[in-house]
């Protein structure tokens, strides 16, 4: 299934905590030949002095930063990796689309299919209006087969992942109902990305734990047009996220009400709602007896871990779901989007 | 208001988190007398010995660890403190009471007051049923008149306070449905005590985020009991907590349901009951403006701070609480009730 | 002992680590009155609404930030406490001196007794030579008298306190050799201040240990200063810092070549004098037994902690210090030169 | 290079945090096969059911830990690799060598060429000193022609790892001196093992630096013994670990003497020495300009990063080094040396 010739790739913005990630994934990636990198920032500099622990890839001393610039990008890469604030990633998404680049962004611009949600949770008006129907939402487990064929695709953001993959099989299934939904995430620090804000420096993390964005999160927009779809009505969920001293990882808390409060039956359609939409998936895990997610099981890895439990006391189903936000959340989820259009097998360079 | 002789007080158990932290506690106490202190494990090394950081006070060296002995606690102390785990503690709260000591129990051996409640949810028969009518519900906040007369007080746990303090005035104002509230904590490893597991290594904590006990932690059974008071109906809730690492710490959120589900009168409404509740209360913060709570800001303080926030999308209310578990969640909460009991100021040694 | 009038006291830059720290302690103290405190960043705001955590204190919802004044200042205060970099401390410490104010100074301005060492320290020139005599060095342990009658205090860093107290009493003993002295330091993030960097990121810092400043860090100058003081000789040291992921704490471990090379002897002669220096000390504890310094038993403390162990195999006498970096290190050492120079007890608002 | 039968591979002792990260390695390993697992306390379990995370692997769900037996283990495997304490790792090499496995052993048992030696570090004679002749200290940039040919490999301590690599070639050339040396580690959490101890619990660890095992820490007697023989001449160390709160990583300073005290020409010729030394090692990286090390930048994989500086001011030459201590302190090490004696590229599962 791997390319005979490897498939030459770009990275517009690759100093972010995002673009380090998808740096890594692209280096170790068999089939992928990362060809340009940009950064306003580093630009001159090489990949090795940037970030030495890359030093031994035989391409690193060579592969320096430059400035983004689309004609230039497009002659060398077939697919583009933009790892941009929301706002700036369409701007390079239009020319680049233009010149024949497939394109896989990582922010926000292309998630939220209407200009006015858009505007309503981002403040400005769209950038690029006309490129929402084209692009596809980058959950694979969701629309595996629209991201074979698309040309822009639209990562989805690191909380939608953690909150998207547990719902969507009950909501379409009608195992739950789609109003009362709430989702209560803990995220660690690099969630923020890099940057230099007195919110994020260590003496104000460490020993912290604390609410923020409460009640009105921007991925807010993307996950409930998601599970409306999913639920085939309006769904507007209470979403909270916290924020938590560890690096890396994403564990969120769904308390869900069921449409079958036979306790019992119900968790058996759940068990084997979740085998069908996901025992053949080869990122999620699903987790048997009495374990329950734990971020560090997952954290430098593309996997998102779940477990559920109804409670015979209230009748709610609980699920937990677990991930790393940098890799599951951002960066590996568009690899495996990578692969999904490019053809090859999903999990290559992921496992 | 300050005893002209200070009050001769003891602790059972203080090796462990909550014991030592009482043991801080009470040597900087200006109106205790800390004249004994057990523990198996230590029976016979002075406190300077256990504790060196406790060896600048004068008697640090001459205050040895003994074995408990109620006989003996009762001859020197007037209030004990024990610090024991569930069963354990009951074994020593009877004798202590008979011989004339005040007892102010951190275990949870009296907070509920149905020896049925109890065993369903600590599985093994209550030790000493006959003391449950006699015992008083340790929340300044809410039985301040019953502890200034109680010869025995149940410290509450650390997850009920920062639960029952953000709800118990919304009840019983009425401001909230008593069915549907749901509180998602996340605790500090402390919370686990000093108990040496697998699961409480550093390596086994850190860089990992976690849920536990789920559907049914053992607070479970006193929350409900006080909610149900408070509600004037039984209230069952949903509650999951998380093991966060950070040394201290408890936060919380709440998921409650307004019964009036005009937003903007109901926020000025849970604005007024908040006032009403807790402006004059000492140990209670009430955050303005954008602030929320954030442990950093509470731990090693004897504060609870709280926050809210109507979501006009949900319609529903989200209570946000920060404490630190140990402090407001145990010692510093036990030392509040002692200062009220023995007619002295109840910010003395906690300010 | 005790002033039957608060003192007044004032903070400049009160809104770093250290002066927060300070705002912490000086609220807390029973001898002083906070009557101003400055900040450019603040200006304006109550203190209750720049530390919600200090709302409790009677005062804190009426004392301002105000911008910083030395006329306005030195109207209502009689001992100005400096927290500000250095090069901007000596500009207020001028005026304030002349207008008769006791200065405390945190910054390292005054701390090095030549101007020439000075600059080729900090890189400039020193803003204020002619106050270079008049200053002491703010370590209590070696210059308490001289403190009593000071009217300008330069308080020492928070790495040579570490650094210090172990190795004074043995240079001045002839118990090591005043040269080849090595002590390898590692601090807690809070010690590089409220600095918003990227350096000092969360996701830079945690999982994080990094040597810096190799190998000419600028407390060397002060260090090697009192050093050769107690010496009698110039001593020249090697120091290496090192950020290790926790909010507050330096932990130095010292490297020394004893002057007798009997082992068993000098283990004797080195008890004996830190008996001798320290026994009476109200903030140096001397561990026994098998115990080591751990930064987690002197943290928010102003105590240090030490112990040695004289290695058989190298003849080499290894010392082991922790202290608060901000405590110990900054703001508690100030106060307890605060009540030095103003006649109350040393350990006033300190235990 | 790669064989195209794979080599089947067994772990003894399969469950610790080494144990562990080897299973890791060798799943992932293209030219291995993991045929068997062991480990008393998960007898009967599948490496799925142990370690949900690794369940992804076809043989996850297949392979099971059993109880350990050599016969059988040789029955299976080729090389088998020991992650057991010291003492009980001799037991089993002897059976194996026997039948004909080659053993690569991470315990401490055959590191040390002397029995005498071992007894004094280690409290108890050796288990079978008839090996020690035939063992080879497995640090691949030393010995690379021996563990070629060797059936023995004695994989070296995560300590002496980040201290010998920067000294030996410098001892080797005689650009330091040979005492003097002094060698101050800091270590994760993870080097104390999955050890359920007080010591280790998270709330003990975090936000706590100490010094421990001072000052005679075992692994002075490997790494005397390595540095001896580079030296050609006894050579006794000061050595001083640290315990730090972060789950991995070894940081190493070390304080050395140039023998040729002119500054400018003695940094060239480390420089060179360096070099010449590891410029074509696949897992040192030297770092240039003004980076130091840093252990994030080597967590989670093989490398070990140094940097040096000349101290103009002391003469003193100071190196520090990073490595991870579980990969290439442990089961990276032991997977560089197996790909060594199976004629595998060094790297393979490696990068």
């Amino acid at each position: 299934m791997s390319h005979s010739k490897k498939i030459p790739v770009a990275i517009v913005g690759a100093s972010g905590y995002a673009g380090e990630d998808l740096v890594r994934l692209l280096l170790g990636h068999p089939d992928a030949d990362l060809v340009a990198i940009t950064s306003r920032q580093y630009a001159g500099q090489t990949l090795a002095q940037v970030f030495p622990k890359f030093s031994h890839f035989p391409k690193a001393k060579a592969l320096r930063f430059t400035e983004p610039n689309a004609e230039l990008l497009a002659k060398d890469a077939e697919v583009v990796f933009l790892a941009l604030p929301h706002g700036v990633a369409a701007e390079f998404a239009v020319p680049l689309l233009q010149l024949g680049c497939k394109v896989i962004d990582l922010s926000a611009d292309f998630r939220v299919k209407s200009a006015e949600t858009y505007k309503e949770f981002y403040a400005h008006d769209h950038p690029a209006p006309e490129l929402l129907a084209k692009s596809v939402y980058g959950l694979p487990e969701a629309y595996r087969n629209e991201i074979r064929n698309a040309t822009l695709v639209a990562c989805r953001g690191c909380y939608p992942t953690s909150i998207l993959l547990p719902t969507l099989p009950l909501l379409r299934e009608k195992l739950i109902q789609s109003n009362g939904i709430i989702a209560d995430s803990l995220s660690g620090v690099s969630g923020a990305g890099r940057k230099v804000e007195l919110d994020y420096l260590f003496a104000e993390c460490n020993e912290s734990m604390r609410p923020y964005g409460v009640p009105k999160h921007r991925h807010l927009s993307e996950i409930e047009q998601e599970l409306s779809k999913a639920a085939g009505a309006t769904v507007t969920i209470q979403f909270t996220p916290h924020l938590i001293p560890v690096n890396r990882g994403i564990l969120t808390t769904l308390y869900l009400q069921p449409t079958d409060l036979n306790v019992e039956k119900h968790g058996e359609r759940v068990a084997a709602c979740y085998q069908k939409a996901y025992a053949q998936e080869p990122f999620i895990r699903i987790l048997e007896g009495k374990a329950l997610p734990d971020t560090k099981n997952v954290v430098g890895t593309n996997f998102l871990e779940l477990a559920w439990r109804v409670d015979p006391r209230t009748k709610r189903l609980i699920v937990m779901s677990a991930e790393d936000n940098i890799v599951k959340g951002t960066s590996g989820q568009a690899i495996q989007c990578f692969n999904i259009l490019s053809n090859l097998s999903e999990t290559t360079g992921l496992y």
